[in-house]
């Protein structure tokens, strides 16, 4: 599944250079991810809440290959793979019009909420993402 | 008791105006606050693990009168009024050498961690606050 | 004119407390903000851009009522008044369904983008905000 | 050289899950990034005001071993290497005593401020940095 998830740039994203600050595209990222989470019938607030799962973030990787600035619409185009029963990737894709601003990945696992160690891949949660 | 708290500018707290971000003071406010309580001798963080106690925020009032911008070196000079055994006001002032660059307010009172009610401010954060 | 912005919060805008941390406010309001100056056929990168105009903020004041947290939908009803030809107002309400969130308000005028001098409110954008 | 700077944790920068937010990491290694080019003797506010020049990031990796909680003083050792005449690197790895909490790699290019295209890392920067 690829969801596409659009946005514009808010103001306080922006910094001194004129363009969107480095540090909002993990957030972004997030943003895509919990769209992504949503659009399979698993909102995070249900991961967190009915399956007392966290998920957490283990790397993160971003290339920025073009700025965003104010006024600024764009998209993030996100795709998941599973690498085993315990660890799986997001890709982004952010996308201005036709124009690739930056590329990214982020690496996860889940853990319990209540010990805070880590689990396999909830059942409920895997079935959604195979 | 007064206290100043010593700062300097970030560069992810500035915008594309060039100068830092009005969201980041109430942010700075926050960090004066927790040097006060440090000073006093209750860290936050032992207010919340110790006494079980989370301080939330009812009221904040800020006046932006200069800017700062990157490269600046400030200063947060913070008072303390208690209220009453509810609630307490924090009152800042944001110096930039002989500059005031902004005033501000926030209102507090004291929940409990376990049921988010209101509780007196505790007797031991108290008499430390009086 | 009375403008309605619907927003989700967002995980990363969450605190160790569980709820939406209180510096976000001001960036939601922001975000207001810029969609009641869309609204009004006015966009603040047009502002900026076209009439070489910045927007400052010079007071803000915000009531915390009930706190938001992460899978929350919210609304902010923003409304406008022209102070004089020199200030204006925007205040906001923050309502999760029925439930008032928060309520805030923030003071302005604009300056020159070139030599960062308060100018009265310029016609272009005033004939819109009237 | 290695240059190593300290920080505490700050409230706003932690989440829901009780830890520090992933997306502060970036913020901590620019902050790192700025207390290095000091020690340098040549404060990124000087590369922009006396150099005309601006770093920008092209890249980012972190590795994410364990959280930051509010309360915690960690540590950041930044190091730098040179690529060639074009391109840096920073890396940095952050320390709670002597637990490593997280690694991470920037890669940067200066570009003119004036018309934004890339330049040579400046000479004055490229002496201090060798």
């Amino acid at each position: 599944m690829i969801v596409r998830f659009k946005r514009k740039v808010n103001f306080y994203e922006t910094d001194a250079q004129g363009i969107v600050h480095h540090s909002n595209y993990p957030r972004y990222f997030e943003e895509a991810r919990g769209y992504y989470l949503e659009n399979l019938g698993f909102p995070y607030s249900d991961i967190r809440n009915k399956l007392n799962t966290d998920i957490v973030i283990l790397e993160i990787n971003i290339n920025y290959r073009h700025p965003l600035v104010y006024g600024d619409s764009f998209e993030i185009i996100t795709e998941l793979d599973i690498e085993n029963r315990y660890f799986f990737n997001f890709r982004y894709t952010v996308k201005k019009k036709n124009e690739t601003i930056s590329t990214g990945k982020t690496r996860h696992c889940c853990i319990s909420r209540s010990n805070k160690k880590m689990i396999p891949i909830p059942d409920e949660l895997r079935n959604k993402l195979d």
